[in-house]
């Protein structure tokens, strides 16, 4: 069994459905590590979060709790996708007046990333492709994801393994499936979410990591210059969790720096 | 039968798809009158467009309009909606090395819009929901319509027919389901789509209709301001052809304008 919809194995939706219709809907990939759900709470609060802010209904946690069990069916380490969709129904963008969200839960093998990419560090592509701001979907992982799909297609170089994202503003905001961090002066320093740009599970754990060790650590704006000019560099998400990033166009940094490794520690 | 996917009598379509999983990908509404695709040739070359914009394999043509009569089945009037997705594959937004789309055509009945909307004008909301700036995806209709989703849910009033949207610079752009248009000076005037919006099908005709008809025309940038100020307002679509904007805030239009009337008139 690969996916749930609704609570019922199946590997299909309907054609109807909101979610492929307008991308009307949310997602969290979560990961499967020794059977349990790493982060589950964060990645509920967020889902939730992400439903309130495009008027879904909130979503009931004990029911995909018990979904999420039922297709790890023991697995030991597996990703878990979880898709909220406003469903079917409504005519053009109206919604329904009684709206009945499509919840699909898939389970995915663990990807094979190179595991020198956290020891040695990656190489980060400068992505063309700009974030737009929308503030009305900002900070959630909505189903519109379109520019992640071009900036990611941008290179097909297996040697980089991410990408990096700027706002329309030069504001160097993520990367395509990631946050990013850059220590400047001792300082642990991330980009805003406010224009753009998704709140990260791992990105939030990060910061509480930060404060617990005794990092310094802000939010705010970051010119590329800033990125170029920074001591160290990483990019994070809740499957690869930490890659340290050892070049991004002529710059090499230090790999692993000392801050990130601190972090990376923590983490463990 | 409601929907053909790849060919096949079927009303869903795989979990897996990335229509569904990213939004990724165009589509067309058509309308069918007296059984006939109108605008076929122009709502192809659009979805052609579209798909090499965000690299898309360009769809068989042929094979849509084979497809699009054995839907129609010879109903006289019709709504004829074409997607077309990457299809399934490629790991996260990264696209398969070989990509296989999925095509989905569904038919859906006429929508019962009151007449009056075209003879007395309709009663026009004003956005907060802002566009946001994408020269990526500008113009095409593609599958990431969550902004228009939320927009058109910020009303529910049926005396209300269409939103009008503003990008994040104050710029009017279109409406949530509509393109629009503007007549000041004797003059018809449309907002550039160069940064958001799309470049609807019928708004295309307008303007050549103006050709035809010596009305001078242009596009160009157009604030809030100029709007209330306009002497004639209306909306515009492959399916509602033309709704007159009778009031748009306190301001109240003369309906049926002049020179919305010699385009009506142009199109039957």
């Amino acid at each position: 069994m690969n996916a749930l919809v609704n609570g019922i194995v199946s590997e299909e939706i309907a054609v109807s459905d909101r979610g492929l219709q307008y991308g009307d809907g949310v997602f969290e990939t979560i990961a499967v590590i020794e059977g349990q759900c790493e982060h589950w709470v964060e990645h509920m609060e967020r889902l939730s979060a992400g439903c309130k802010q495009i008027k879904l209904p909130s979503p009931d946690v004990q029911k995909l709790l018990v979904e999420a069990q039922q297709i790890i069916d023991g697995k030991q380490q597996a990703i878990l996708k979880i898709i909220i969709t406003r469903g079917s129904g409504g005519r053009g963008y109206l919604a329904p007046d009684l709206v009945s969200p499509t919840r699909i839960l898939t389970i995915h093998p663990w990807p094979n990333y190179p595991t020198i990419n956290s020891s040695l560090g990656i190489q980060l592509h400068l992505c063309d492709t700009q974030l737009s701001h929308q503030p009305a979907l900002a900070g959630i992982k909505h189903l519109n994801r379109l520019e992640q799909v071009i900036a990611r297609n941008e290179w097909n170089n297996p040697d980089i393994s991410e990408g990096l994202m700027c706002d329309n503003q030069g504001n160097v905001i993520e990367g395509t499936m990631s946050n990013v961090f850059v220590v400047i002066n001792n300082e642990l320093v991330t980009p805003e979410i406010v224009n753009c740009g998704v709140a990260g599970i791992m990105r939030s754990h990060i910061m509480r990591q930060a404060n617990i060790l005794g990092i310094p650590m802000s939010e705010r704006n970051l010119a590329l210059n800033d990125v170029l000019s920074a001591d160290e560099v990483f990019v994070c998400n809740s499957i690869i969790r930490i890659w340290p990033v050892r070049q991004l166009l002529d710059k090499h940094y230090k790999v692993v720096g000392d801050i990130t490794a601190q972090i990376m520690n923590g983490l463990i």
